[in-house]
């Protein structure tokens, strides 16, 4: 059984302080830092000196930590130790060496080339007059300066003991430092992410988003990284899980996972993001019964900036899935409306059952086939359904005539798209303009033959034609009170026939080429008994 | 004519590093800190130390910056000086004073009750034996020691030098320190209050939360500062401003405001929030053409952390308007399909106008009087206007008929709530779920005596019994082919008389003692002519 570390992951609270304290000491790679020597390095051409050094020095020691020695008799000897090494406190440095001003030059070097102001530096020179104090001390960026005579051992105790004071006391603030900017710099990774995750509509982009960002709030996005890394994006809704997104370039992982799964339940019944050995699974829960979720495997440590900065995540991305969630609840009530409207116009004349949605699934189909954008696409599919609502005004000895309606009674029953357009028309919103456009058109056929105004071609608004073709195919692949359904060969047969007549022959085109796919929507979407 | 500093406030994107930057002086209160002299403080009982440390060091200078020198002749001196001076460079201190070993007191006193671990301090001492140099360095945080016979010209220009580096090197990366702590802090603000902003759903809410949050980021909400400062937070929407939200307890500000409105035009013009003088103007454009605005006036001056967090949190609240716009459309769509549904159906009884709107706003005034929650009354609204659905299934022989319906017929017409009620019954959606029972229960009469079920008192829903009194005061209020519209006092007579009978009691209390807000409602919905 697995027993992971639940880490909890609460929403941002304004008490923000309490869960981002942190040790200092965590920045260092070894937790054991501070029980480290203090690494001195001695640059003298002279190996009696390094000799005399090392025995004065050898028994002291700051905050219960010993020296250690680094030796280098030339300042190219003492670059390579520094480039190497960049935890130096302290470096003596003789000034004659390879040259004579080959320790000046390496203290410049220090401070400009390597860039590093912390190493304290204490020059030492045997021939003053060489390199005068004063001169040195206001030319190069050093903190002390010895003539060598002067280094007897108490002097040279007072000079390490203060120099690494100095050194330990501004490596402190600069760990400080490094923390808040890595901190500051997650946290602007947080509003970046969060930002690309708010600014998802469907679940779909939200899960994926979701796991992406997250990625890269950890700064796992690197190439090399990704290729050790699997990752799902998932919701828990109604008891059960649905895995919505995977990531990019790796196995799936389905349910079927054992750890996964484990690991999903785990997080459900303790509310918790769970970090254990590679694996994060991220708990990211709405103010309602559903609850989206995270599953990445192949990390290596989180160190506890990510663990707060993921806390703080949390909160934006429970917002993001809460609008997400309420968009989705309006959209939804939104189309179920629409049907239902769509249903009680169909029922008055008796043409009940599914033929509504069909009509509208498969004009989405042929729109999207057409290379129709998706969002005009959905809006056709939403306005599709309110197509015959001018029927509402036809009289029922007329709706509900038995027999072939007569002329006047066709003349009435031909009223029905102007009076679907004067219902529709003059709104600002963009489904009732599109269901306006498409109950005014809708009886119109491509050769001009049609009604209410003998519109032609691509006079007929797109939408209008698409829908022409979808009702069509509805109505033969349909019983309905004065026909049988027909076969799928001989609706083929008739829309040809159509097509460039009642028919648009692209959309005609389009309809052959997909039949399948609708179909599929015939059988997804059949009619009771 | 206005010339403001217009600041840049872009949305978040991907090179945050660009406006993050900022020279670390601003941090400090006088932007000329660098060119200000160190200060050096000479803690001695003997006059002449200070005298000649004066002398020997007064030339002195590093990075162009002079000394200056603060005098104490005890520790106790020293300690004044040091609390009230929190920029004292270097410490020269005596040992002997006061007492013995008042130096050192005041060493320890410097670092561990005053908390100042960045003030250099060089320990000088006529009297070596009295304070011994290893023991001194190893027990107290001093920074160097010196026998004062020591300090000769050269050496004391030495050790300025080389402390004066030390405290200048800390202090930076302290001073970096804070800067990133405070740009830290601040993102955890943005963050907090975008999280407030994003929870907002009306466009009131949204406003306020703005107007509050802002506040909040910039740390602006403290009592004494409210005091001084107004704002509001506004809409641009089709070339006009709209003010949504103004700040609590303060004189309230209008489009009147001259200053105001020129600001809100130039923002608009500028397409950037602006500072200038005492007023921030901000900017936060939706992705469509609405913007929301906000201005405050009263402000002292923004540092250069505050403009970056209005940006990044500009972003953030670009995302919010955009989300709550989206939002607001579907909503809106979905009123208005749901109105002209309702419409659709009455038109074929040729109830024609906006019975069907002035039916739920009066159902929504009176749920609100009745004490019902804000989520609630907001569904009345919206599923009330589909209590008549069924008579889309009553023939037109019946619904149309002109004179009296005879038995048969009206009991063909009493079918119409049940049918209404199949049509929308079964959905999952809240709306859908309470246009069902209201389309039910709508004829249901508060004495048992009404149809289909005969239900009583409360066994029938409050949305039902508020749509009766709803219902029966727009029918009486208004002409029908029947009847003429009734005065106000003879409608008020009838809903008493209804009371307790035909309809709910309390919610005819509430309506006789609301009936203004209803009249209101018909004004503002008049039936065409």
């Amino acid at each position: 059984m697995l027993k992971p570390v639940i880490c909890a992951i609460p929403k941002l609270t304004e008490k923000t302080d309490e869960h981002i304290y942190m040790p200092l000491s965590f920045l260092t790679n070894k937790q054991q830092s501070d029980i480290q020597p203090w690494k001195i390095l001695i640059v003298d051409d002279e190996e009696d000196i390094h000799h005399i050094t090392t025995l004065a020095l050898k028994r002291l020691e700051l905050d219960g930590r010993k020296l250690t020695f680094e030796h280098a008799y030339s300042a190219e000897q003492a670059k390579d130790v520094l480039r190497q090494q960049s935890d130096i406190a302290l470096i003596f440095l003789d000034v004659v060496m390879e040259t004579d001003e080959a320790g000046l030059d390496l203290a410049k070097w220090i401070r400009q080339d390597l860039e590093n102001k912390f190493t304290r530096i204490v020059l030492r020179t045997g021939q003053p007059g060489q390199a005068p104090e004063e001169q040195v001390i206001v030319d190069y960026d050093i903190n002390d300066y010895k003539e060598k005579t002067e280094l007897d051992r108490k002097k040279l105790f007072t000079t390490v003991y203060s120099s690494l004071r100095a050194y330990r006391d501004i490596l402190e603030v600069e760990k400080a430092r490094k923390y808040q900017e890595l901190y500051r710099n997650g946290l602007e990774r947080v509003i970046s992410a969060s930002t690309r995750v708010l600014e998802k509509h469907s679940l779909n982009d939200f899960c994926s988003g979701l796991l992406q960002q997250t990625m890269s709030l950890l700064k796992l996005d690197k190439p090399s990284m990704l290729v050790q890394i699997t990752g799902v994006g998932a919701i828990y809704s109604e008891n059960d899980f649905e895995i919505i997104a995977q990531m990019k370039g790796n196995k799936e992982l389905d349910l079927s996972d054992n750890e996964l799964y484990q690991y999903f339940n785990l997080a459900i019944e303790s509310k918790k993001s769970i970090f254990k050995d590679d694996v994060l699974v991220g708990y990211f829960p709405s103010t309602g019964d559903k609850v989206s979720l995270l599953y990445l495997k192949g990390l290596s440590q989180m160190n506890a900036i990510d663990v707060s900065l993921l806390e703080i995540f949390s909160g934006q991305v429970s917002l993001a899935f809460d609008n997400l969630l309420l968009n989705r609840e309006i959209v939804e009530t939104q189309e179920e409306l629409i049907y239902r409207l769509g249903d009680v116009v169909e029922s008055r004349s008796n043409e009940a059952g599914n033929h509504i949605r069909r009509m509208s699934e498969v004009s989405f189909m042929l729109a999207k086939e057409f290379g129709m954008a998706q969002e005009q696409a959905e809006l056709l599919k939403q306005a599709a359904p309110m197509h015959d609502i001018g029927k509402i005004a036809t009289p029922d000895r007329i709706l509900l005539k038995p027999g072939k309606l007569d002329a006047d009674e066709f003349i009435e029953m031909q009223k029905h798209p102007e009076i679907g357009f004067d219902i529709l028309k003059g709104s600002k919103r963009p489904i009732l303009q599109a269901a306006a456009i498409i109950s005014q058109q809708h009886h119109e056929k491509y050769d001009g033959s049609g009604y209410p105004n003998g519109l032609k071609g691509e006079e007929i608004h797109i939408f209008a034609r698409i829908v022409a073709v979808a009702d069509v195919f509805d109505a033969l692949t349909h019983k309905r009170c004065y026909k049988e359904a027909w076969p799928i060969d001989k609706v083929e047969e008739f829309l040809r026939s159509a097509a460039g007549q009642h028919l648009d022959p692209d959309i005609v085109a389009i309809m052959l080429n997909n039949i399948d796919k609708a179909v599929l929507v015939n059988q997804e979407f059949t009619d009771p008994e």
